[in-house]
């Protein structure tokens, strides 16, 4: 490793990785837990398994749109994101929700590959030109560390229903 | 922003500001939480509070010796990392985990700032040279981001105490 251009490529590569990694573990739920698992919740009068499913399908979906792609899911977002838990919303069956995390997650890797190291480092498509000069970290790379550790939180959460 | 070494000095200070935010969400815990919250379990049967505040001080403490440096709460391993909550053990009062909370935070705060963008891209401790050869990721950057999502992790956890 001697050319620093190589340690930035080095860099979004393992922030990558850990993607990967948070995405692997709630694939591994999904195969791990049953349809009946994920309908109880995580703890007494918290959020159910389902839910989080969705809500990380929802917000996970929306990384397209802060990178500047088209996302899926939107319509996922009353029910799983701006609404809590038991507001009343019929949720889709397990079966179509785990369709949409494969989906979802498919999207995210054809497009993440598609950014070059420069583009990684351009401002994401909810900050303003303006804001962005005041502060060069809120790029699209800062949307997929951050997401990524909203998985890792929403993770330790859903491994409360084994 | 048009030199790509800036490129990795911003990708490495991106990955900082994900850690400290992870670390300002435990800090909010210990003083938004009672003594009886962190006594008590995540959800029925699971970690208490206690346990994954000890457990996170010393996986944090442990970072040191990846990146080279020495640590100084080895002695909460056995309590906290190689055995599982209730084996047994007499927990530190809640006040002395939470002063080593801050000592650790102060301690990695200190040796994070001591290293150059070509340091964070050396081998972490734990790596063999060849093993490192091998595979470039395995370098002291890794072991920031792992944990931080680890403590994530954790921190999504332990919001149920609420």
């Amino acid at each position: 490793m001697s050319a620093s251009t190589d340690y930035t490529k080095l860099a979004i590569e393992q922030i990558m990785s850990a993607w990967k990694t948070q995405t692997k573990a709630v694939d591994d739920m999904l195969s791990k837990f049953s349809t009946e698992q994920f309908h109880s919740e995580i703890a007494p009068g918290k959020n159910t398994g389902i839910y989080l499913l969705g809500h990380l399908i929802a917000v996970n979906d929306n990384i397209l749109t802060f990178l500047g792609f088209e996302r899926s899911y939107a319509h996922y977002d009353d029910m799983f994101v701006k609404n809590p838990d038991k507001s009343g919303f019929t949720f889709p069956p397990l079966e179509e929700l785990k369709i949409a995390w494969y989906k979802v997650n498919e999207a995210l890797t054809k497009h993440f590959s598609s950014l070059s190291t420069e583009e990684w480092f351009t401002k994401h498509t909810a900050v303003s030109q303006a804001d962005f000069e005041v502060n060069p970290q809120r790029n699209k790379l800062n949307i997929v560390i951050n997401r990524t550790n909203h998985q890792s939180y929403h993770v330790g959460q859903m491994a409360l229903l084994n």
